[in-house]
């Protein structure tokens, strides 16, 4: 009976047909309970990416995994909580940064994350270059830095989602990542039972994001949006540029060191931008006041040092120590082999590249090195001279062909029209 | 590098892209040698379900699998050697005429055949029903019968297309067995692994088919035509009516004592239309004579009781003793709730109902029940009274709703056309 139900569910999403609440309950649950083999719901899950579900069934599936394990219940903590999640990207250091600068201003920020996957980068890995700096808390520790401090981040909990955890990996391994109701129910299924109040959303798009095109990001954004509102949690969704690494570190310790630079007001890039946008958002919502007068008092926060002074409170609360972070011994310079405008960067490439030299995992069992990874000396729209530095890689025991580095830049003698960072924002 | 390389092919097929022969070598040849786990190879087959695959990957893949085992050689038994598939049924019963009969008139027929899979027997289950039947012969005994009898049927032995067999097993429980080049791949490399000169398929069509429309049949059987062309192997195919069970007989042992009764001159109902029809083709190949002097042959040679003797004679050299079949010792008599003409019979129900009452596998450790079955006493387009029989049911351990039988005939004041039992012939 058990195994010919599930064929039966497989046969109706191959020929186009809506799976019923009982029948994705079915297979879910089945799958998360062992009765279902995975080579069973890796069908299933091609089946849904290529003939799609209806917003009836992301609804379903969204709940079904959200009811899979516990809820974090945060009622008993004061204050607006705001929850953020970013759909992963290269150089990605924006939680680092928008959980102290958001708290400095009054509005909590509880925020779990994870670690690295593919060519992204994790925030737990980023937070691990931090010698002692502890991930996993118990979720008294996690409330009481969240009453106290304001800002916490930690790694997600083993019974949240325990759905999404099994099937995400699954995915991973199976070419059935990129499906617009398949990533929505995944991340708005977390981020629901996370507990926060409202969830901010940045979603990349680029050739360095996992969703590489606007119409695509639009539908994903429009989806999650809806999936809020049913579940009466506000979200808001950035459709943010992913078509060049953000900042100009890339790597697990050169990210938090940016960061840190940034706090420190040392740092006016993209990056910046992006976080004052994104934190604007977060203060507005949290306090209710206009975007404009958000923006001033996040820009106020970060000039005055209130916000770095909150990371290091956060730092310290999770007996983390910035002065032990430690980058790669070998530092090369790597120069341009010919002038003109950096008009394209392949941002996967260069995560890519990241993570062969040590930054990050090709299977799970994999140990991170910390310290290595690159600093980009010229962004898209920047122009080279012939044997000036386009970048500075940071190695330890790999090294990297220089050719392969350089083939990740496109480098002409036009200059071509530069993306906004901003696309557009969904709420 | 292993996995990720599975991935872009899974990644390519589900992009729509074809796949070269190397990566198909690289996933099949893999699967086969368990360095791709099965939720892999499950999402790959999902994909080519839904996005199909081009003649020459069809091609490709019909190749790898044909090479991934041994090949037959036949090439030192004397005389023409014919082999004959059929996509199997309800009722279908061809192989255990086919062989004899085509052997009786000179005409080798060398047939690997298989057991029941689903609603639709086996050649070998039936055989089994004959108390001391052999039906795992060495090759040595395959070809030595060959030659002296003319006619043999083995259960396939497992060096024979093993990528066929590993893969066959997992399209089975996950939903993707109705993939035409997936279907003609499987059928066309185990014929041509198989060694006979020639090959004929009946590809049966209907709803108590795997291939329910005439479009899909007609584009499965120019693929399979087409592949036997390009390895120099020609292929007949006739598409045959499966929307009412072929025959009176559904049942292990009663299916053997249809055929006995057909061989001697008492059965003419569809059955014997079909056999008359499928062993001229085979007999005006063999004999490279035309097909109406082919047909009077076969006949004849069912007439005149050469065809029984051949059956005995191959009964017999496989050590089976017909004497001793049995039936089950239960028979009902199922009778009609009202009157009018049978317009459809629901033939996949019927299976399902035989297989149920232990007639077929759940499992593939089940133990099957030979003597169970149906025997129909009215097909489409008979009429029926009142109160008068339908069919008779052969139980033994486990009891049918009489109103579940009832079901699957549609019964009608008006008669409705009937469908030719021969479609068309594609070669």
């Amino acid at each position: 009976m058990n195994a010919e139900n599930m064929i039966e569910i497989i046969n109706k999403k191959r020929n186009k047909m809506q799976l019923s609440k009982e029948e994705l309950k079915y297979a879910v649950m089945g799958y998360v309970n062992g009765e279902i083999p995975d080579y069973q719901m890796s069908a299933l899950l091609m089946a849904i990416c290529l003939n799609g579900m209806s917003d009836e069934e992301t609804f379903n599936l969204t709940e079904i995994m959200y009811n899979s394990g516990d809820h974090l219940d945060l009622s008993d903590i004061k204050g607006f909580k705001i929850d953020k999640h970013s759909t992963g990207g290269v150089g990605d250091k924006t939680t680092l940064l928008l959980a102290p600068i958001v708290a400095s201003l009054g509005v909590k920020v509880p925020k779990m994350s994870g670690r690295g996957l593919g060519h992204t980068g994790g925030t737990i890995d980023k937070l691990e270059s931090i010698p002692g700096f502890k991930v996993s808390l118990t979720m008294d520790e996690f409330k009481k830095q969240l009453n106290e401090v304001g800002a916490v981040i930690t790694g997600q909990t083993a019974n949240l989602v325990p759905a999404d955890k099994k099937i995400y990996a699954l995915r991973d391994v199976t070419g059935t990542v990129s499906s617009i109701p398949l990533i929505a129910s995944s991340i708005m299924s977390k981020k629901l039972a996370s507990g926060a109040d409202k969830i901010l959303i940045d979603l990349k798009v680029g050739n360095g994001a996992l969703v590489k095109t606007m119409k695509d990001a639009k539908k994903l954004a429009e989806l999650m949006v809806k999936i809020g509102k049913k579940h009466k949690h506000d979200t808001i969704c950035v459709l943010t540029n992913m078509s060049e690494p953000l900042g100009n570190n890339i790597g697990n310790a050169l990210e938090v060191l940016e960061a840190i630079e940034l706090l420190k007001g040392n740092v006016h890039n993209d990056l910046y931008d992006l976080i004052v946008y994104m934190a604007s958002y977060m203060v507005s919502l949290g306090k209710n006041i206009k975007i404009e007068d958000a923006k001033k008092e996040v820009i106020e926060t970060i000039k005055n040092g209130k916000a770095y002074d909150k990371f290091l409170e956060m730092v310290k609360a999770q007996g983390g120590d910035i002065t032990k972070i430690k980058v790669a011994p070998k530092i090369f310079s790597i120069k341009s082999n010919k002038a003109g405008y950096i008009n394209t960067i392949n941002t996967e490439g260069l995560g890519e590249i990241v993570k062969e030299i040590g930054g990050g995992r090709e299977t799970k069992d994999d140990v991170i090195d910390y310290g290595v990874g690159i600093v980009l000396s010229k962004k898209v729209g920047d122009h080279v001279d012939k044997e000036e530095e386009i970048l500075k890689i940071y190695v330890d025991k790999k090294d990297m062909e220089i050719r392969r580095i350089l083939s990740c830049f496109t480098i002409e003698e036009k200059k071509k029209s530069k993306e906004p960072l901003i696309y557009d924002v969904i709420m």
